[in-house]
């Protein structure tokens, strides 16, 4: 693979030289910045060998570096071995972010290109700051990578589906009107839509474009009477089409959306999110006339979850933690018994959760990942290169799916037989920051950054850290990763926090991972849910979804106080009330003694 | 007192009405924004009547208000009785800003009065953005109070002292050498220093120009090259001039700083705090020419103590806090068998105190306040109107004092005689909360923000608050309340948060206030160390500078978990030890049993 990488990269190098290109940015993205992205658009891993979800590749005559969060430092070493590429891992000591890379690297004059069509506004406008006294030229209209990817795959295009009000708890119609409120509050005549999820909410349709995430590749203009929505004409119903017809929606091409917006004649005043609308669209504004960066009004609308999604999303979550106690119990009873790989524990799983009544996919790829294979965050294994499971040591699995009537994501650290006393240690400590924070009360105005510790402080009592975030907001039939909540704990100058509303729903997911021994991952999701009022302020506290037993065969209850033990009987206490109806009587049996009380 | 108010809210009104001033505004501050002031400039308690440390008293022809924050709400109700203020209780639902109220009271091309000496810059550039559209003048050049104050003090003015390298750890030229090097990074070419504890700090001065503060009035202009120093002649001792030439200050009279600002023939650009930077002064330098707001460089180096200054704090903070040992020990064995107020009570502490060596002055006047009066937080018992203690409930005492070698802080709950069950469940929480803190362990790059929580849960959990941060920094031989460190919990969008420094020290003071009824805080000195560094990060804690015993008359371990339990008696075996020495036979027998194993 890594002559494959070089090959690649060298006639990358020849495109560049050709075209007067001397350094080149490639990001992980679609047009639409969305995390995950359809095959069409992996030019980072085609260039680069590197599987992860998060990484931006910078490549010059001599030199190539991958940029990578701390979830895939040690996949990233893997996968970049032999290469040639050197890996940068984002926020540690020393290591520089792309703009100052470039600033150091680059001569005065170079040229510096890229899809601009992949790189959203915010890194577009750092990079012509950062870049401005070096005069480097930006280059952004092409994409060069296309002349070196010869096979590469067509755009997707799917079929959309329009969801019924009775899933979505409020209509389209609605929602625009809402959005339209929000745009008068902020003095813009038009709202430029390109984040994908956020379009699939507003408009009450999910598509499928990208794997695992049920969106249609499409933009929106929606102003103070009109809505434009551009989509590929194969994507298009006739559901679709009434239902455009119903609430006032113009259809128009996909492809049309820069001419649109450069033709519009109309003077208005557009407001577009600098950190989700692509740099070539924002260059199309910014000449165009006015427009103004700033969140998109859908954000937090669609990241609190009306009455009718919370109460679907209850049932979906009993459903899916069904899946995975059927699982657990598999596993245990089988392991040593027959032959079974990651990739088979996970495909067990896959086939439980998509013969689950409503689901409509998974809501990722499954991670299965055996012993050292754990301490990978976000490992995927493969039926060519993956870990036979015995009866010793840990299974981490962390899994999801699409139902109609939301989306999971749950991780359970499964025990296969002996494991060490250190291991029982973290994984006590990870499950108590689990529940610490499972059972937090707090004020209304905490962000994420307020209750971290409760999770994470268990392993910073043992001078330990995992290098993620606690948690993050989860979609409805929607993105399994969403803002803008989030449970994290680091300070970051001028980026601004979402405070933590009723109805937010937010993954609990704190860890351990030990390079080349071990990970250790426990994660359920919780809803945001108002308490007591009084005249200290408005008390809030969570309400947990998911209901999966936490192994008590590496829980050492020496390692927990008594109110924590008293935490996770009472969870366990849960766990068997609301499974039972879902349980065989010997997968119940099972479940009896998975949570049973322990003192 | 309400009649004399009214009597002289009108006669302010008169002089507005003669001055063509609609709005006058009276904040809390001399002319260097500092927290606490001299009587000179306390025009806001002469008008209003309300003795608060912190208030903003607005007049108009028809209405007065008074803002002030949740310190001071109780206290605030209880003075402003009856003086036809109203009470703006600052942070709560629906309560308007200052400006918010303006902008809707004041009618257009009205004028808005205020002393521009004692409004900071920030202040007045929030009002001139606010009021702009409704062309509001802005009359800032005249001090009306000064007309209706007949027998208004004299500006302070104290010879101040010269303080030795062996207590500073660090020469005035070192640290002006330091500051220069801050300009230059951020192309400042000079430094326009209001800031009174940052001005002693840099040149290694004291002063007594305000109660309990060791400050100077006083203003410096630093450059690459020069430094001005403006203070009033009869400040200047010759210990004094002797400094200033050996470090190459230019002294200059206090009065004289608008002129020098305006006259200066350089082109410089000057770098000021707009926190801290009156409007008067800034509006001088905005029309002068180039000037730039940012924070004082010397803020963040003044608040990381060196390890001279930390070595001596040590020292101090044993001293100090064995003089509230025995404060502790004298009101036990006494209560009930003399007769003893919350002021004698008060002033047999400040006498302890006053007589340890080393000690120049309190850090502030002692808070000493029996029953419902501790749950004023910053309550102050005067002689004519005060409470007899009895042997029943708690005295809450929070007090500190200044030494050569240090400024202290530190707060008790005494249990009197009986209490209740709900006293000992809020006394248990408080000292919970303040253990979980002082014993945290976390990484490099935490903020207060991200602390709170560790003091704060334990009274969330019992949907209780306090409507104050847990905790400030401490100066040294300085302000009792410095910045920028802190330990507080609410989110301010844009308001940037000061990263935990090792060296840096901090109060820890949970507490529970139930107007009517009782108050309780407890509150030590921490100072952040570096701990463990490894791949995760630098781990970081607290070593706890404080060491009096915790009330275990009001502990119920009932309430607390095992190892919080070990917490408490880890800390009081460390009392125990550390005040051996400074006890008295009988003082041991009691503090023996007051630091006792509990279980």
């Amino acid at each position: 693979m890594d002559q494959v990488i070089r090959q690649r990269l060298e006639a990358l190098r020849k495109v560049m030289e050709k075209e007067g290109v001397d350094y080149y940015i490639v990001p992980t993205a679609d047009f639409h910045n969305s995390e995950y992205v359809d095959d069409y658009f992996k030019v980072r891993q085609f260039l680069s060998g590197f599987t992860g979800s998060n990484g931006t590749l910078v490549v010059s005559g001599k030199e190539a570096c991958l940029w990578t969060d701390g979830r895939y430092f040690i996949q990233a070493e893997n996968e970049l071995a032999g290469s040639g590429i050197e890996l940068m891992r984002m926020q540690e000591e020393g290591v520089p972010t792309i703009e100052q890379y470039l600033k150091e690297h680059m001569e005065k004059g170079e040229t510096l290109g890229f899809d601009g069509r992949v790189v959203d506004t915010a890194f577009g406008c750092r990079l012509e700051k950062e870049l401005a006294e070096k005069e480097i030229r930006f280059r952004y209209e092409k994409d060069l990578a296309d002349e070196v990817w010869e096979d590469r795959p067509g755009l997707p295009c799917h079929p959309v589906m329009v969801l019924d009000e009775a899933v979505c708890g409020k209509g389209a119609v609605e929602k625009m009107a809402d959005v339209r409120r929000e745009l008068s509050a902020k003095k813009a005549d038009a709202l430029l839509l390109s984040k994908l999820d956020d379009l699939m909410w507003l408009l009450n349709i999910r598509g499928a474009d990208v794997e695992c995430n049920p969106v249609a590749l499409s933009y929106a203009y929606l102003t103070g009477t009109e809505c434009f929505y551009f989509i590929q004409e194969g994507e298009v119903t006739r559901e679709l089409r009434e239902h455009a017809a119903s609430c006032g929606i113009t259809l128009k091409g996909y492809g049309e959306v820069t001419d649109f917006l450069r033709e519009r004649g109309e003077k208005e005043r557009v407001l577009y999110d600098g950190k989700n609308t692509s740099y070539a669209l924002y260059r199309t504004l910014r000449e165009k006339g006015e427009c103004v960066d700033g969140k998109n009004p859908t954000e937090l609308m669609k990241a609190v979850k009306n009455p009718v999604e919370l109460a679907n999303m209850e049932k979906v979550y009993l459903k899916d933690s069904a899946a995975v106690c059927k699982f657990i119990y598999w596993l245990k009873s089988n392991i040593g018994k027959i032959p079974i790989t990651e990739v088979t524990a996970a495909q067990y799983l896959d086939d439980l959760r998509r013969n689950t009544e409503g689901c409509l996919d998974l809501s990722f790829p499954t991670i299965s990942g055996y012993r050292e294979n754990a301490a990978m965050m976000h490992y995927e294994a493969t039926p060519e290169c993956c870990k036979t499971l015995e009866p010793d040591g840990m299974l981490l699995v962390d899994s999801g799916g699409q139902y109609l009537g939301g989306t999971t994501d749950v991780t359970r650290t499964i025990v296969l037989g002996p494991i060490s006393q250190e291991m029982k240690r973290h994984f006590t400590a990870v499950a108590v920051g689990m529940l610490q924070l499972s059972n937090a009360r707090f004020l209304y105005g905490c962000t994420g950054r307020n209750l971290d510790i409760l999770a994470r402080g268990p392993l910073w009592n043992l001078d330990m850290d995992y290098k993620c975030g606690t948690g993050h907001g989860v979609g409805y039939i929607l993105n399994v990763h969403e803002g803008p909540q989030g449970i994290r704990w680091r300070y970051m100058e001028g980026i601004g926090e979402a405070v933590i509303e009723a109805g937010m729903d937010v993954t609990n997911e704190p860890g351990v991972y030990i390079e080349g021994s071990h990970g250790i991952r426990t994660e359920n999701v919780m809803v945001a849910k108002n308490g007591t009022k009084n005249g200290d302020g408005q008390f809030m506290y969570f309400d947990t979804l998911t209901f999966v037993p936490i192994d008590l065969d590496a829980i050492d209850p020496a390692y927990m106080e008594p109110s924590q033990i008293a935490m996770l009987n009472r969870y366990h206490a849960e766990v068997r009330e609301k499974m039972a109806p879902f349980m065989t009587a010997e997968e119940m049996e099972w479940l009896k003694d998975a949570t049973r009380e322990i003192g």
